[in-house]
């Protein structure tokens, strides 16, 4: 597939869906190259989705949605006169899809939209059902957009005059349906104030700071450092940094925090040095059925991608690893929680709470 | 040049002195090869220690002193009848030797007691003058050796009884005359209660610690778990970890200690967790001329360590980059200071002090 005929319209973006496919941008090739993966299947979505071609918790609760539109479309022949199995069958792709990846909140809560509204479908025709499962995955995809936009909006209120920021990870463009969570508050700030310093955590075990984070700044024109996920208290403490700025996979109901790996760390540096320390994320990130962050469940992903970079091994055979996906910020580590409603602020519970949803 | 031919005779050494050369474990090549570098000038010498062929404090410190035997070899013909141009000779390759890198003082510490040594024979033969430097170079070396084996049975001491104990960068057998300082520690606890668990973080940007600290640690029998230097606050949090110990390239009087950098970051998560952290280094590591860590002079290196892994950047083109090899951890985050003398505690003005010398 020849890239200038597969990219997308609208600037960075994760995903799109098209007729015959759902489009994806490469996430595991950036930013040695540009390229898309066409996925015609909920199987390869799962692929795409298990061995990260996308990425990050917005980006991959729509990916699952756009998902079960594959699915709607297979299946479809088969289930010609019969609404009841051909429900049954999204179902059990949903459930496959929402399976992929564990921590990140928005795949379950994307999964959980749109089983809600099959329960709601048994009654219609085949045709009917997958144009309304379509019509919500791309709603899940466009009110997405929005919330990262307000999201900006929002947090863009923190960020003081000439502030050096660092971020770890990628909560960008590349992360959700465009425009970036905690890298839509920088693009917003940016854009009021050209004199922000950004410093982006390289990120490993997957690099996604070096590797998707620093392009897509880039791309929109913001400078930004590189650094290694070992420097940040010493920038702190040079005074070089007056926010930090992440993402979150998922939020419990009393602000505890579950994102990538790295960010525990990041926190407690933050507070050695009195940075504040932000989360931004859209509310379907908030997963209020859990009470704190002991329960969110943390993906442990394989040694390879600790051993191996570039196809060479960093370590000699028989080192045991460790691989954790993604660690839990505690709530009184953070120092506001920016969503496309506002910030929340401490305590949490009542900030997060039902009330102010 | 076979590795058969020219392997240490005494288990893992970082550097052998030969009648023709100064041998030197190549350390950017392990652990995909164990290969030697055979040293034969003082530039060369200089070359290998820039180039990190040669690295680690007390390694240095050593690599220096031979180099110097190796100035005082190749210049002796063209000074066989004027000792005080001998002497001089030696002082400036003495100078360009101490300037290859700056943090580290045991290159200081090693190049001043030379100096010192030749401030002595200026009326003695060229040929007298090049055997008592290498006697002294020797002596450097095997005190070194003898430093760090007391070193660890000093440290020894505080390893609890099945203990998981974190170490960052290679303080081992490869970055000193052998055996180790942090990891020396490790190594005679390891004797006594072979159920410690080791971790070992990667240490980005140079990945010392997945190269060298697992190589060394597997070649003596000793299991170890390595990670990324983003996950050490994560597993103290989930008590995987009871001690964190280090290396050290400078210590000023007041205990602020200079070491690799992410050194601060892990002892900021240490003392969030209530985990004692300890640094390990002979006594020669500690510079007695500096108040404290404020001045200390921090190496920063070439921005390819960051943006390039196994021949491929990690990272597009344009970003900037911030590469400093070493960061300060103030005394305060600091339980002991194990030495081959003891272990200092606060307030290391008076441990560390001359009285205590």
């Amino acid at each position: 597939m020849h890239p200038s005929e597969t990219s997308f319209k609208n600037g960075i973006q994760a995903l799109e869906l098209h007729e015959d496919a759902v489009l994806l941008l490469d996430q595991t090739a950036l930013p040695r190259e540009v390229r898309y993966a066409k996925i015609t299947t909920p199987d390869e979505m799962r692929h795409a989705i298990q061995s990260m071609i996308v990425r990050g918790a917005p980006a991959i609760g729509i990916a699952g949605a756009y998902g079960l539109v594959l699915s709607a479309r297979l299946h479809q022949p088969e289930f010609a006169t019969d609404s009841a199995g051909y429900v049954r069958m999204l179902l059990a792709d949903a459930d496959l899809l929402e399976a992929t990846r564990p921590t990140a909140v928005n795949l379950q809560w994307a999964m959980n939209r749109l089983r809600s509204l099959l329960g709601s479908l048994s009654d219609q025709s085949p045709d009917a059902i997958r144009e309304r499962v379509t019509a919500e995955a791309r709603a899940i995809h466009q009110e997405d957009l929005a919330m990262c936009q307000a999201i900006g909006r929002n947090g863009a209120e923190i960020i003081p005059k000439g502030a050096g920021i660092l971020t770890h990870c990628n909560a960008g463009a590349l992360a959700t349906a465009g425009y970036g969570t905690a890298l839509g508050v920088i693009r917003a700030a940016f854009e009021r104030d050209p004199s922000i310093r950004v410093y982006a955590d390289e990120t490993r075990p997957r690099l996604q700071g070096a590797r998707l984070t620093t392009w897509e700044l880039l791309q929109d024109g913001i400078e930004v450092t590189l650094i290694t996920d070992s420097m940040s208290a010493w920038l702190m403490r040079q005074k070089q940094i007056d926010r930090v700025l992440v993402g979150a996979d998922r939020i419990a109901a009393n602000g505890d925090t579950a994102n990538k790996i790295g960010t525990y760390l990041l926190a407690l540096a933050a507070k050695a040095h009195g940075i504040p320390f932000y989360v931004a994320a859209p509310s379907s990130t908030i997963d209020l059925t859990l009470p704190s962050g002991e329960a969110i469940p943390i993906e442990e992903r394989p040694e390879d991608e600790i051993y191996w970079i570039h196809g060479e091994s960093i370590c000699p055979e028989g080192v045991k690893f460790y691989n954790p996906a993604f660690d839990v910020t505690p709530a009184d580590l953070i120092t506001g929680i920016i969503t496309e409603r506002g910030i929340a602020r401490p305590p949490y519970p009542e900030s997060l709470g039902e009330g102010a949803s």
